[in-house]
């Protein structure tokens, strides 16, 4: 048996893992937007990013190391994507990198990663004169999580404490940026996760591929895919304890948190809402039908509304064109049944008790597919002024 | 040689087709909700339809009749869809169907065309009792046009007449609804095209299925596919005229027209932007990426806020994952080159001059991906706080 629970201070209660933000003057009014996290023993990496075409620059350079490779160093800035800026962007980074390494000889093979506006070279001298602020030896999380916040109305951190029965203990810790532009196959968002567990890389690989895809993965702001997503996992083995199962839960526990933070936080949303699709005929038409709900335009404005258009939910999951008989369909706003399969009229009562439900701040909208026995839950949010707001202004 | 050009007057001018639009009491505020089509002779019958896996009732029941049926009758409601009310739906179809022949027994094959609300029968009486004020010898397309709109803020009808060098004259006539749910698949929306051209059946079906690829089928507002999308191209051969070129190009020239007609009046849009995607590797590769533009919230908002982030733009394309290198890309506002291949930074002119065209009520963006020599153009438009507004509360 094992067990886990989230303790307070982020990164900082991981062993060897050292964290901060500054502010290297590229927000305008002063707040930070560089944070570095740093491990003092070198750690295996395992990444998940985007499956934009155009992969951003710190991606690219990333994927440039050697299969394998070995890190003790992540720095990351906010407000400029460093995207479609080619072999230059690389470039970019490799300067700022060996600036970074002449101040700080003990670091090896970094990693950076960066989110904001497309299509802007970085300003390498900012960034290089925050290297001056940095001291590798700070606990401080909550800066780093504030400084690559974007459009986030709130910072997103989380640690598990995992305690095994023979009294062993580790950590996951991370932080996390994400607020607009989350998408069906991988929203615009950072996640640095690390760990002092002493999981073997194999098993890291494994445990973050499988752990995004319900997580990350299943969410959505506004369906579109950024070129800049990237999850890392960090270990460094320090606590010298790991177990195969309990580290896999609280990484499935850690990204769902920190994923439903993400959606809770989509730009001018105020509902959080969990798609369920139940009954399909395998889990790919069920990922597919529950990822064109959280999708859907007509089913997000509805959610704002707080309209049981139940109609929408319907006919979204015809547009997707999963398996499904109308007169096998059955659709729930949490208990409440609102599309009994083929019972062609809705009662009065029915509705006005699903609207109740959607005045809630959270609930599940769940379809039931009759069509097999799989399943999966995307995560979604309403769609409402603010995110036009947002969205149009964007830049300015 | 031939020649066409519009005429005033929509489905009045097509020789044997007769319109017109009425009151059911469906529309609460007494407008005119029920529209008919009749032709004195039968009448091939063309359909496409929406590929939504619900399709409505009237679509279903369409679909019963045997191939190669022939009519002479469209019965068109607006305010309900008739959609997800099973088998019950389609009997209730067919009893209006009754009703309608007792009055009207030189009727033969009746096709019925719903739009609205999803969910709910239809209310028989109310449609029957309306075949009272039905007279079959009426020409008023711009009645039957207007009967059968929804959230469209104006009528959508097009008459060409089509002259051969020969002296031969034929029309090609439509009435048009549609507004939201514009989408990548079919749009919400009605089409009912009626021609007096001499046309065989097997041309009809042909240049039906071209047409709507390239208009209605490249139109988007928000990305969803309703239960109900239809378009009908009815021919009674009445003018004995018919040349292959001339009625295939008018039909592309109708169709394309209405199209835009719905994208401008998409729910609340104020600019229409066509997305042209050229260089593409195939046809379908532009197709996928230039409807990922038109769909996209993110480059809808950036409309919305006239705001030249190209970035968006080239993360969309990225996103729809087709056959581009960045440094083969090219983007442009009209004639304002932003992206220029590899180039990673705009100058603040560019930018300058892309926003004065981002200004203009339509503008094309067009993307070279430099991977190959197809193109397709979609048809999309902004995004604003008047689209939440009306989709959050459609019902009420």
């Amino acid at each position: 048996m094992f067990n886990f629970f989230p303790i307070e201070g982020g990164l900082d209660n991981v062993k060897g893992f050292f964290s901060d933000g500054v502010s290297a003057g590229l927000k305008p009014n002063g707040a930070n937007d560089v944070a570095f996290i740093y491990s003092d023993e070198l750690c295996n990496v395992n990444g998940v990013f985007t499956t934009n075409t155009f992969q951003a620059a710190p991606i690219v350079h990333f994927q440039r190391y050697p299969q394998g490779f070995k890190t003790n160093f992540v720095l990351i800035n906010s407000k400029n994507a460093n995207a479609m800026t080619g072999e230059a962007g690389i470039r970019d980074i490799d300067s700022i990198f060996k600036s970074l390494r002449a101040k700080f000889p003990n670091i090896h093979n970094p990693i950076m990663s960066s989110t904001g506006v497309i299509g802007y070279r970085l300003k390498l001298d900012k960034i290089t004169q925050a290297f001056e602020k940095f001291h590798l030896n700070r606990k401080n999380s909550d800066g780093a999580a504030r400084a690559i916040m974007t459009t986030d109305r709130f910072k997103k951190e989380l640690c598990l404490r995992v305690e095994l029965e023979d009294g062993g203990v580790f950590h996951i810790g991370a932080i996390c940026k994400g607020a607009g532009m989350i998408n069906p196959a991988m929203a615009t968002m950072l996640c640095f996760i690390c760990t002092d567990a002493a999981i073997p890389n194999e098993d890291a690989k494994k445990a973050l591929q499988r752990a995004v895809k319900y997580s990350f993965n299943a969410a959505s702001v506004d369906g579109d895919t950024s070129t800049n997503d990237t999850v890392l996992l960090l270990s460094n083995k320090r606590s010298g304890v790991y177990q195969k199962e309990a580290f896999g839960e609280a990484l499935n526990f850690l990204t769902r948190h920190l994923v439903l933070e993400i959606v809770r936080d989509g730009e001018g949303a105020k509902k959080l809402v969990a798609f369920e699709v139940r009954g399909a005929l395998n889990e790919e038409e069920a990922q597919r039908a529950a990822k064109a709900l959280s999708n859907s335009l007509l089913v997000k404005t509805a959610l704002f509304g707080e309209d049981p258009n139940w109609g929408r939910i319907a006919s979204t999951i015809g547009a997707s064109k999963v398996t499904c008989k109308a007169e096998d369909l059955s659709i729930y706003y949490d208990e409440v049944l609102i599309y009994d399969k083929n019972n062609p009229e809705l009662d009065s009562t029915t509705e006005a008790k699903a609207t109740k439900v959607m005045q809630r701040d959270s609930f599940k909208i769940c379809c039931d597919l009759g069509a097999g026995n799989s399943k999966f839950t995307a995560y979604g949010c309403d769609l409402g002024y603010d995110y036009v707001k947002i969205n149009a202004d964007y830049r300015t």
